[in-house]
């Protein structure tokens, strides 16, 4: 460590407190461990401010000292952009405070450090609804959900994170503060500037507070698993159950045969939906706002018109809540399910909603010519088009041979991708995973305007430097 | 006209036709004109390119040239924004081509000189519904909407313009385009690029096509017009027909009692609603995709509901499609019957939705205080917080005397909305008109963040210069 880091880390620590200013290695090694184990952080502290004044504080000081800062939240990212090679790492865990629920403007105003569950029941106590779901929410903070744009189960009703926001709070590169925190409707007052921080991964500056949509609370739901002959199948699904039941249609995840049997193969407690076997299925939830008309016979009537038009083969209705939570865990384990399945190659995907069956169609038939053996364990939320489209390696294969596979699979899958007009990066962003793939893919206009936003607002290249671009 | 201009405007009309570089006073006037009639524009040529590609031509040309642009769509804007004063005038209004409609994808693409109402109709033989609803639909162009981010009658469920577009192509200062066309409903590969665009009135590039959401066309509605005793009732109404309609409920105008006099009196063929007189009027519509419950009756139990708790005084339902456009009718056309009152100071202006009572209560006494005689007509979004408080003049005062008093009542409206935490500019735009207001009101770090994306996009200060912010 250098004096300069010395001092400046001394000069922190009198400002937030030397219990909030960690170096020993064991202190910080939570902060350095990253979900997938792609990466090991590496760092001369983490620092843990308590307010936007000390996270104003230190990235000022960090700048004065040509010191670079990599912000986190919850640490639960998936493509890297939260760990930090060699920079600081600036912590917002201590910023949690809910500063206030208005059930009246529907808005909530939480910093960045919030636990997102934490927001789910805030909002519910409040007799609201807050629809960010993503499996990570019991661990990961509102700032990283907000930094990376995340996605997950509700956006087919209500949109991505940043859709979700009305304000923002953000330390700018040189430690000063943009109060963008408007809990308005409409506001054309000037450039939209919280545009510049959502989903940049916090390379063009440092969320630390948000003001946040709220929705009106379901007062009934109605879950169904469903077995569908195809991914063709399944839209024509999605077409029919949105023109019946419009945004009361909110969750449609497709799931392939192989994702569903590892989840009842290793998760303890689930359960087989049917007797028996199919290729692929569905999650279908609907909610609505009111007790006005029945929702469960609404999905019901929907589902037994799409059956006779073949595009359901089976059916099971969740009858309590507890059987619904029992559906939802066919989806949701998926992941941790893939774990005992050995090493699996991810890519997060989109296309065209229209698209998807042709997507897999393609994909599918070139992974496998890639490595025969391979097993894949395509899912995802297909009425956004988005497909987790895993791979696990085949049975036997040494796992490293097989992860040394990624940039191969990556060139095929991303490919077709791109050809198809899609994303390489639908809803887990960029961070340092996928940098080369959207240098290699990105049109040179279109980079050449991201290279501009960071020298305008960045022009040390001292946020989060090297993730999601080069400087 | 200097030569360089000369030798410039032969090498345009080269490139897009002679016919379409208009210099003749009567062939320009029509582009120079505007709405209010508060600026008279000035330019050397009207421009009108027929592709992209053209429009490139002629910014890089002109860039080359060192001469500025301002581009212009359907010419309707609110705030000067499209007016030039000298520079060269772009119309987008050849730009006009349907590329693609998608039922599937729910997706419009279109080009930006595309007028309003046609995509109405194009969504609309697609069995889709295109929600952005303004009064000029019928001559506007979406260009110029998402420039302007523009909101409307529908913004309450659907949000503002730039929620419904998920691509965008741009021509940026130097002529390079910008094809951010995506038709993806994810896509978190590298900064969100097509926010820099809209609502930033084509001061940081100019749009020449967008991909639109398209929403599931309404199977039923049901419109009201509803006698309210005051502002704060008509926000309890607002908060219980939400809870029992949720995203049923996709209008909900509040009116004062002059401008719904002001209507009836001027605007032939409008029909007094209610035998009584009242103060406050609310508008409120609902619709569904769905057949599968009857929204009339859930209307009118909610109604029946807030009839008993006092929200409501009294109510006209429409029974027919005829009856519906009736009602809709003293709602839009309060901007046009306004005109024959004389002179009429505007203020575009939203505050939190909860603060909306406070709002009027606060400002309604302070201008009538400024000006005796003085007949306020707000009117609109309540839902979204949006008020256009407008202003007409005293009986008999001279209209020139009362336009001069527009900066005296700015100061007075604009600082109660900035004390209570709104926006001098809801969705009208800040153009040239509120430009000094904006840099007024706006802190100066946000000023700031203004200016760097405009020196990072348009270093040499070519397009729409003077226009939101001063370079």
């Amino acid at each position: 460590m250098s004096s300069s880091i010395d001092s400046l880390l001394a000069a922190i620590a009198q400002r937030i407190g030397a219990a909030h200013v960690l170096t020993a290695p064991e202190d910080m090694a939570p902060y350095l461990r990253e979900e997938r184990g792609l990466y090991q952080g590496k760092t001369p502290a983490v620092l843990r401010p308590g307010s936007t004044q000390e996270v104003a504080f230190i990235v000022q000081a960090c700048a004065a000292a040509g010191i670079a800062v990599v912000p986190q939240g919850g640490n639960t990212g998936l493509v890297g952009g939260q760990v930090p090679f060699g920079e600081v790492l600036l912590s917002l865990q201590r910023l949690d405070r809910i500063r206030q629920v208005d059930p009246i403007d529907m808005t909530m105003t939480v910093e960045a450090g919030c636990i997102l569950d934490k927001l789910h029941e805030a909002a519910e106590a409040a007799g609201c609804l807050f629809p960010l779901h993503i499996a990570s929410q019991g661990s990961c903070r509102i700032g990283g959900n907000l930094a990376s744009n995340a996605g997950g189960t509700a956006v087919l009703r209500y949109g991505n994170a940043k859709d979700l926001v009305l304000g923002l709070e953000v330390v700018l590169a040189d430690g000063r503060v943009w109060n963008g925190m408007k809990r308005l409707r409409k506001n054309n007052a000037g450039y939209d500037l919280k545009h510049l921080f959502l989903g940049t991964e916090g390379t063009l500056g440092i969320i630390t507070a948000a003001v946040l949509k709220l929705f009106p609370q379901p007062a009934q739901r109605a879950t169904a698993f469903l077995a569908v002959p195809d991914p063709a199948a399944a839209l024509a699904l999605l077409k029919r159950l949105r023109g019946e039941a419009g945004d009361a249609l909110t969750t449609f995840e497709l799931m392939a045969a192989f994702g569903v049997e590892t989840v009842l193969n290793h998760m303890p407690g689930t359960v087989r939906p049917f007797r028996d076997r199919y290729d692929w299925y569905v999650l279908a939830e609907f909610s609505a706002p009111t007790r006005a008309f029945d929702l469960a016979a609404l999905m019901e009537e929907s589902l037994g018109t799409a059956m006779e038009a073949g595009e359901v083969v089976d059916a099971v209705i969740a009858a309590s809540q507890a059987q619904a939570a029992a559906l939802w865990r066919l989806r949701e384990d998926m992941s941790e399910a893939q774990k005992h399945e050995g090493g699996s190659i991810k890519h997060d995907v989109s296309v065209p909603v229209s698209r998807v069956p042709e997507f897999l169609a393609r994909a599918l038939p070139a992974v496998e010519a890639l490595l025969p053996g391979l097993r894949p364990c395509p899912f995802g939320h297909v009425g956004d088009g988005n497909i987790h489209f895993n791979l696990s390696q085949p049975v036997g294969m040494d796992k490293a041979a097989f992860l040394a596979m990624w940039e191969a699979f990556n060139r095929v899958v991303h490919d077709i991708v791109v050809e198809m007009d899609g994303s390489i990066a639908a809803e887990h962003g960029i961070g340092i995973l996928k940098r080369e793939e959207l240098a290699h893919y990105a049109d040179a206009v279109g980079l050449d305007l991201m290279h501009r936003l960071k020298r305008a607002l960045d022009p040390a290249g001292l946020l989060n430097p090297g993730k999601v671009i080069h400087l």
